[in-house]
């Protein structure tokens, strides 16, 4: 038997047919052109489907359901998109909708959840039964398996572990408040950092590496930067480094998983990012040696975390 | 059927017998001298509890278990005190020792964890499914329960909701760490944030409320100044509003529960706490208005709360 994952963005909708062994036999894309109906855009999504099956010559009876996993705050119990600024939907009822083009189980969940089933069934958590793992990108999503199930929370809007404060009072929010973790540990706030500490330290080899133009700043710049002894870049990175152990700690003292996962592009620095962060958490988690403090591991799904995660919710 | 419910502190040890409708039948209690071994502190808990039978007539057939709340890290699972400051226990394995007085079922859990199970099974919380609480005392406890159940952690040492970065690199906390939670939110960081207040401004109704002896400072006197008008009882208040406002919708963002109790002395005052929390918390859960805000409210067992709460462990 077969999954189909569904990985709805704002830019494209990807969609792919997976094996029991959560390899993909064939995925393809389209643009999602946000600005269209809703109606319109689960009909590009069930096409996109039906034309894998088309493809692959495998039909409906040998997929056992199709899921998706979408931005923004999603009730999976009613399969409810609640809202989604990406894509602009306001209580967009998902389920119902693609369950017009198909018949078989259709499940939904937010993307950063998806992601962290995905890595728990079949990427750097393969089999192990709790798992937290951040998404660092332009936010910080959130997901947490349990018992080797998804924890969603008790109503819509659930596992926003981006969203837990770490510096009140601290810099702006996308959602509002300030200080979040998602204003201190995301790849924007790497950046943004990044840039100020580059702009006021005109001698930082940042600005060679950015060559000379400060709009070239990327996440990668301050971990290069560092390494080759940089001092600001070496500020930048320390500082990363800190907030984002410290947003660790927290969630270990309250989940106490197995292992805990980053993904998104800073991941490309590997151990450059692991190594420091294991370090910084062993005496920072509630009972330090006496604790068990899980190892903080990069996700290995990579580009296909998206349709493997969204495959996983079935 | 009975069940036995034993709250370990570091000053007593209590214990009840409860019936089915958690009412406890009757309850006792003996110092813990924690400075004794643990076989003694265990041989005292248990001739308490024979003590209680005998007194009420109810034998041990007619007991379904017994549970125990500690104070420290607890490995329920293995049913092993992992350390304890307030009775310095070190792997201690609780339930086995108290398996060689009783032959039903010994359960054991924090003491935290087990008023959140409480007030869901008998209390403020009552056949609610997913409850936050927050226990604000000395330190801030915190207990999940998620579908009706206790979530402790993947392992040892989760749950501990108090010892979430609030400010990080703010006021220190016993934990190490600096700014977590329990330095901003404990009725302890309430009284001293009030003492400081009321030995700079000499003015402040605080020092007449304390007989202008500050070491009579408590939590109660800077919310009767502000609610008399105070201005720095006022603004005692407000931070201690604002930040344990911060910390409940974080909690929010994390588990999406049906109700967030507090729990502790400062309960006391009622709706002076958790009509301003309410009020706070409206639009700093993520989503604001599209998602579910679960109301913030008092606990309500009490000085039972130990006893009802690891009775409810069984």
């Amino acid at each position: 038997m077969y999954k189909v994952g569904i990985d709805l963005g704002g830019t494209n909708i990807k969609a792919g047919i997976v094996d029991a062994q959560y390899h993909i036999v064939k995925q393809a894309s389209v643009p999602t052109q946000a600005e269209r109906t809703y109606q319109e855009i689960v009909k590009d999504m069930a096409m996109l489907v039906k034309h894998l099956m088309e493809e692959t010559g495998i039909c409906e009876e040998e997929v056992e359901g199709i899921g998706i996993g979408s931005p923004g705050m999603i009730d999976a119990k009613e399969g409810v998109v609640v809202y989604s600024n990406n894509i602009r939907w306001d209580n967009v009822p998902l389920v119902q909708e693609m369950n017009s083009y198909f018949s078989c189980p259709v499940k939904i969940s937010n993307d950063a959840n998806c992601a962290a089933l995905g890595e728990a069934k079949a990427g750097a958590a393969k089999g192990v039964p709790n798992v937290i793992l951040l998404t660092l990108g332009t936010g910080v999503g959130g997901g947490i398996v349990v018992d080797g199930k998804l924890f969603e929370g008790g109503h819509a809007g659930g596992a926003e572990l981006g969203h837990t404060m770490l510096v009140a009072g601290g810099e702006e929010c996308t959602c509002g408040r300030r200080g979040c973790i998602e204003a201190y540990a995301s790849a924007t706030a790497l950046i943004k950092e990044a840039t100020r500490k580059a702009l006021i330290h005109p001698e930082s080899m940042m600005n060679i590496l950015c060559k000379n133009d400060i709009n070239n700043m990327n996440g990668k710049i301050p971990f290069d930067a560092a390494q080759a002894g940089d001092k600001a870049g070496k500020e930048v990175i320390d500082r990363y480094i800190r907030y984002l152990g410290e947003s660790i700690a927290d969630f270990v003292n309250i989940f106490r998983p197995d292992v805990v996962l980053l993904s998104g592009g800073v991941c490309n620095q590997g151990e450059k990012l692991t190594e420091p962060l294991n370090q910084y958490i062993k005496d920072k988690c509630f009972g330090g040696e006496k604790s068990f403090i899980p190892p903080v591991r990069c996700a290995t799904l990579g580009n296909n975390a998206g349709i493997i995660g969204a495959a996983s919710l079935i």
